[in-house]
């Protein structure tokens, strides 16, 4: 088992990633826990795994009661939000109550976000079950849920006791979603150093086969490099910001699908690959560049193009991410693989050429 | 004009308290306020005092728009801060937009709490337009919407940028308002030296006649005791949380008669009485200390006892209390006037004796 610890400003936590660690939770997870305790999962987790954590509880004496919600990206909004504290209040959780997510990003971000409003805020868990939440959205404390008009409009930075990242729990994950998460991992390779990125594209057949001790490899590198980032700058107010890499094309595509059509890792995956060619465009990037990061995306099994929609929706759903400032559109660019930079874009033709192959005649 | 500051831990604000603040606002609000500004307000509140925001933020050049809620504690839900977020999105407010929350406690603890997950934090600004919002609710960063099932039961912890308590707009205050907000000031009594309650019931009279420099007095001492409570701590750990005395009963009333129908002050006046007896129960307090303190409440007519329902309903109330810790209800009592105490209540019969007199035949 590894342990690294974020030192984010607001709040000191472990995470811990090995194998076999929902077996042996009870132990693991003592330290992190109160007397009571709900854990809140979906029904696609619940028949997995929902049983070792209460397993875990019952052997530590702690009073817990399950919240499962239907699963998939379109469910993390308002209605599932208020479920989550309906049932908090008819259990009559406490202040002090531990809520456990159990499941991938869209039950860590909606439980995250329940922990930082219930009461004002109570202590929360992530055991994070899909490869893109054990490799990214588990670690740092964003916390969210959609709405009609964009994705985590609503949330909250709001840091976990701990987190638990057991890699036996990938084995059932199906193929798509593990391909989604694998996404992420190569987001931290274009940002991070290229010793890593030689190191995934050598490696990226042993991943897609779930060779253990590989994985637990990646999953550590890249909750390092997150943790890292998130200490440095916890709110976003900076370098944050980088991991958001082919996040604002991605969130336009997600959006314009329907949430959970494309899954979020799929649409960061064409994303990112359109912010190779606005990197491009701006003489930043070399076209060899961009055609090995999707490369190394399609071996992963991930679209490396994005669907086709008209211009003006992209921008329509552009203009509602996070990053717009005094109106001007930034997205996360590239100086070169291995260096980030935040790009303010105020001339829509550059985005037009960008998009343009992918514009319906 | 008194200016105070608020050394939150989080973050330092300042409270500028005075007559004539509005008409003189965009100059106080320049440095809190970027290019773009939403005020969000209610019905009652607009017609009065929108058009003096919206003039300051024209001489700021500040672009602008409102979003208008109805009035009343009922309205303090998920369905005023969706309306809220609706109009942010509609309107595409950034994460860099300051939301200017224009009116009472309902208000401000709901639009800091829109502001507190509105793209995971927008900055805010407080503009109470009620008493009790000025000597209480509009500082110290609580934030908060009802649930059917318990008041302020989500919500955060996030300050404003700054506070404009304008003397002057409480003289547009209903009497019943004028008096709810009393019923905080008079806390502030209970909870302080032997000199501000003296000085209080000295003054009640011309207080309740609004007497500028006496209003200006009480406002500037509530927010002073305010502002270093919640330096000392901002989450409510310790000592923050004498300043609920008399609102676990209190909201147990609002709960119980329908939000709305008893104002919260007047909630809260009942209730100071009812943690008065409660402290006669304990043998801390002597019946002629609970007799001020009814008296002064009287005196700024306000209720001194509750409505009468059944004991069961009070419990089943005061059980999703924010205090409440492994099943055990805690209430802010007193040692004596002037200092507070958390007291755990194990013991029902305690708490029946205190309500008898109340419980239907």
């Amino acid at each position: 088992m590894h342990t690294l610890t974020v030192a984010a400003p607001s709040h000191n936590y472990p995470i811990f990633i090995g194998q076999n660690l929902l077996a042996g939770l009870a132990g693991h997870i003592r330290p992190y826990i109160g007397k009571k305790a709900a854990v809140i999962t979906n029904e696609t987790v619940a028949p997995l795994y929902l049983a070792a954590v209460q397993t875990a509880l019952d052997e530590l004496g702690t009073e817990h009661f399950a919240v499962i919600l239907p699963d998939g990206e379109q469910f993390k909004n308002w209605q599932s939000l208020n479920h989550i504290y309906d049932k908090l209040l008819e259990n009559r959780a406490e202040r002090g109550t531990t809520l456990i997510a159990l499941g991938g990003g869209v039950i860590g971000d909606t439980v995250g976000f329940a922990a930082a409003t219930y009461q004002r805020g109570a202590p929360f868990i992530q055991i994070p079950t899909t490869l893109l939440s054990q490799v990214d959205s588990s670690v740092g404390g964003k916390t969210a849920i959609n709405h009609p008009l964009g994705k985590n409009m609503i949330g909250a930075f709001y840091q976990p006791q701990a987190v638990f990242a057991d890699l036996d729990v990938l084995s059932t994950l199906p193929p798509r979603e593990f391909a989604a998460g694998m996404a992420e991992v190569v987001k931290y390779g274009v940002l991070g150093d290229a010793e890593f990125l030689d190191w995934l594209e050598g490696n990226m057949a042993g991943l897609m086969a779930q060779q253990p001790d590989l994985l637990a490899q990646a999953v550590y590198h890249c909750c390092k490099m997150k943790a890292e980032i998130v200490a440095a700058d916890e709110t976003e107010r900076g370098i944050r910001a980088w991991l958001n890499l082919g996040h604002t094309f991605g969130h336009a595509i997600e959006a314009e699908m329907g949430y959970g059509v494309w899954l979020h890792g799929e649409a960061v995956a064409a994303g990112m690959v359109l912010a190779c060619r606005l990197a491009e465009q701006e003489g930043r990037l070399k076209a060899a560049d961009t055609a090995r990061i999707a490369a190394l995306l399609q071996q992963a099994g991930l679209p490396a193009e994005p669907p086709h929609f008209p211009f003006e929706r992209w921008i329509e759903h552009m203009r509602h991410d996070k990053k717009v400032s005094d109106g001007v559109m930034r997205f996360v660019g590239l100086d070169k693989l291995g260096r980030a930079n935040i790009t303010a874009v105020g001339d829509m033709e550059i985005l037009r050429r960008v998009l343009q192959p992918y514009l319906p005649a």
